[in-house]
């Protein structure tokens, strides 16, 4: 199992003087001295209205909000994503967490046939300091959506590169979700557009880069294809969408070759995590993380998810 | 009669240390020390025009604002909810009515098919705050529309989220009306459309949530069918909307079902009782208030509203 | 002649402690002690462009922008009503009218067909009171167009609900010009409609609203018709615009019965003054003002008017 | 040669009381004490970008753009109007202008048949009067341009009032460029609605108007039609845009005649006179300066110009 | 080889007098005393995405960020531009660079064909002193992208105006990038049209504007031709575009004519050198620099990129 030491972490110099131990200390927790990111997403009550939670093959207790923290109490994460909303609400039973505050969402409602993607900033750095010290609860950072090829990309950018600025005067991470999206993008899972999604984050100096893993093309697969992306951001770091249904089996499998192969430091997952029951989610939890932080081998992370 | 005590309300993490002992006080007031909500709703004057107010099958004083008023104060209520203007021209004649200022509002001449809805914010917190000391009014907290699925869902999700945020800090609760609108919603009232509803109403920390009832299907009644959205709401609780046209006996039956089938917490009603004359609405406010308050059955209910 | 005191205005509650004092002398300057308002509206030059101001049938000396200020200076009114610009060009040479200041403005050249209409806020209340102070001019209120079920909308109500509130705080009294006008409405002279927009004006806490009276139907005259708004209006005042080229004598009796069969709290005219040479206007001036604030009978203002 | 005195000087009411002798020293100055305005308009940089300063039938050295400068150091003019980027860069070799900025600027490439026009604000008056005692420059007022019949009318009637605004606070005076220009305008140059152009800007408090000279109609020539335009703004002053390419004889001509029988104070003229070699340009201005300031004789005006 | 002392740096007047040794001593760094730019263009990964970063023909060095940093820290230039988030994120190893941060970018996704292009603001000039002085590193100035003829060419006017002005507040340079580009503009690269541009550049008082160089027309080279930008931009200095694909030797060629022929004062280059392996983008940029700052022979420059 590899550690990073404090002096390891890399601040950027937007981080004021005083906040740098708090950047440090934030990092620490968010990467659990491994500086890779296991991110557990809970933001899709939004994002998916009650699609991922209500239905068919999603356990029933998926529906109670409380699940989630439920998971990221009893699990083993990094950091748990979700909106400020929720963390006010139950943070005061779940004070132990490591928070990350998804600052936008938008719902699925609209398509991109009809309009393109806009999500907007729901609060604001001030706001999250002022609820920090007010909860006492342990926010380590924000995640925001931009939604590159968008026709409302630029407001996107100048919100994303602005909640940055001011996270990172106070020490806290940054965590980018970024998806080419729109009526101008033909392919999504482009290889090459994905690295030009992670590179815009690198720009942007998000610490890490959520994006969605590549779709396989002429004989490579996906994990060989991400690598691109994972050198053109460079020393922002890119984390892998959970993405949609494959069994728990193959999802952790590509997670060790996108670990291994493609080089990403970590994951965000939500669905695959939240959708099984407490028990089930709790041993993937600890599976996932078993390969991220402790880059475990893929055989022991199957047996932890396996409960054996 | 079931009643809650302070140490039972669940104070938000936003609501700022200072503040924590008006926020449980307007939580009491607002719920009659029941955990549940019974909201007069009278801010159909802009959202409806004068349709709600006169014509035929409308009692005659129903056309002049004050009956509202007349009607909050001689029935029993948690709140009476309406904009800011009305309180403040009304509000000396009405000193001890528990009020929550509906923050935006629309008129109904736009439809769907021209353009998706907005409603904009009328006034902000700081405002409230000063009119509330200035009046001496018993302001308890703020209520605010979302039409998730609209084209303009980013701005009304920012400004729902700056609000009640803002609201919080204060002390004040806050209620959310959110209903799916627009050209991208085919069915409104979709039981699994209105249960993401009352989930973004829970990551928008939300302390009530009004929706509309969701249509039956598939034989499965409408309070069956709501008990999705109560459970994915989680601490936030759902109050229905009162809906059209119902006899008074439906809707009364209606309404305990709600509360004791799908497990809502409270009912926000606006027509159905002040389209009555003054006599007939106080007694409908008090059949309500019964249901919802002290969980009375429902035959003492149409008792109460037959006025035996 | 009925005369109110200064108990019976009725300040509404966000009027600052400090300033009722000066919201009930502006009330009872702008009213003349009547309760009714007579609005000298001097706003059309941006409205209508100089369609009003030159033309056949338009006195040669309307065209000189001062024509207004003698008309209001010679003549017997509660307010003159117009842009800050002109108060600002004037008001030295005319320092004892009382103004109210109309605070947004459109020009008619883009059309209903092309772009629902939107008309913005010129000034704000703080450069209003600087101005006050800094001219010594006795500025009593303002003015301010909604239009109602235009897809601007929303700005329009959002703007009027601000400048009233932060008017009433300083003790400005205000009026609204609510005109049901867009892509979304067929009929702007329904008078359910014109109710709907007076109850509009009511939530949004206005002092006055200015309607256009509602076109006769099935047989019942205007001026019953405009009942339904009078009273959906509640304590917010119903003002009657002038309306365009009736003839002296009609629009002197229509305005009669609006104030005796509708119950209209006064009249908002302005071609109807301003289009004749300085001395007829003055006489029209007074004829409606003897109506309006002394409730003289139909005869006295005729003869009043011509000169007898 | 008439000449006025600072009695004469209408200072409007929004200019502070510490500012009115600064408004009335600069409307001195610009006016060069005969209450008329010889303005030099140099921002067709952006407006037209090269095509006013390249070409056939333009002199070389028109290309450089301290040709403007030199020409306004060198002539006669009460003011030379042009953007704050172009004063920061020159001003320190030309100390003794007397500058007017134009505060508001677009090119031409997108056409009223694509989209209408807006000029948008490019600084704010705090920002120039900072720059104004940094440099020690004498700006002596601002220059705006508003489209009336635009779609983006609303936007650029709210900024002017307030440049306006703001700009008199501090004693500057206000040059107003109102044209008549989108979709909805079929007839830029109708003299009717011309006289609405000039009498929007006298209720927008602008203390000169810019406009284009009517187009001849009926057998009217165009200074008989402008009297429309000059009596309808009042006492904001009508000055005649230049226009396109007259000869500098019928320029001048013309020029006489819209001072003499429309009653015009003055002019703003551009292309006519930087598109000559410095020496023409020179007598250009000062033809004009004479005609304007002087109220000279059409026969000194063309000697002047001819150099006799 | 030609030097310029720190009397012939032209101060624009709103630079405020305390910092007039900051702007100063920034110009003659990013000049090297010359009076001419070599400015190394790294904001492409926004701007292109990976398209300029990795594919046929691009050194695979290229897809890591440092590689912009290892050029700029092994080459001679004059300044580094790009985002500022790369530079908080590499800054601190290349603490020694003179950078110039690219205040705007946009992806190359939505094509003009769909809409209009505008690339917003991602910080402000407040945020950039604050980090300066954080950081300690020398950030020298500020660039801004321009499309005009974009329907949203309003914004970018007023964005690029706001940042020069505060910019030059604080000492700061500014360079404008002015590209004529939307559904207006038929030909980006004629000739006339980019002298408009660099009209337009100095009306916003921007130290160098960045343009493309023209297409050659009618005979004339491009050259020659680029001449009219040259003189129409007076005192704003020229800087070309480095352009897309033209073999090293034709670059450096026709670097030479624009800078004895065209008049330029420099260039601005980014593909032309960072697709390149490290030892020959260095050599590339000395022999680039060599010819715009110590203006030396083309043999010399070709001597120099070969290594020789």
């Amino acid at each position: 199992m590899s550690k990073i030491s404090e002096k390891d972490v890399l601040v950027p110099l937007d981080v004021l003087s005083d906040f740098r131990d708090d950047y440090i200390s934030n990092y620490m927790t968010a990467t659990q001295e491994s500086g890779r990111l296991m991110l557990f997403a809970g933001d899709q009550k939004i994002e998916h209205l009650n699609d991922d939670f209500y239905g068919d093959d999603i356990a029933a207790e998926d529906n109670d909000p409380e699940h989630l923290f439920r998971i990221a109490e009893n699990g083993r994460i990094g950091v748990f994503a979700t909106q400020l909303g929720l963390i006010a609400r139950y943070g005061r039973d779940y004070p132990d967490l490591a928070y990350l505050v998804k600052m936008n969402s938008k719902t699925h409602l609209v398509k991109t046939t009809q309009s393109d993607p806009y999500s907007a900033r729901l609060c604001g750095i001030d706001q999250l300091m002022e609820f920090k010290e007010n909860s006492g609860l342990n926010i380590v950072g924000i995640g925001y959506t931009i939604y590159i090829g968008s026709e409302f990309e630029a407001d996107m950018l100048a919100e994303a590169a602005q909640l940055i600025y001011e996270a990172h005067r106070f020490g806290l991470i940054s965590v980018l979700w970024v998806y080419p999206r729109g009526q101008a993008v033909s392919d999504e899972k482009d290889a090459h557009l994905i690295a030009g999604a992670t590179g815009t984050a690198a720009c942007l100096n998000a610490d890490f880069v959520k994006v969605n893993a590549p779709r396989a093309k002429d004989g490579q697969e996906s994990a060989v294809l991400l690598k691109e992306a994972v050198q053109s951001a460079g020393r922002t770091k890119v984390v892998c969408a959970g993405g949609s249904n494959a069994s728990p089996e193959e999802f952790l499998k590509e997670l060790h070759k996108q670990l291994h192969i493609s080089g990403v430091a970590g994951n965000a997952t939500g669905r695959n995590i939240h959708q099984k029951p407490l028990d089930e989610a709790v041993r993937m939890c600890n599976a996932i993380y078993a390969l991220t932080v402790h880059l475990a081998p893929i055989e022991e992370a199957l047996k932890i998810y396996r409960g054996e």
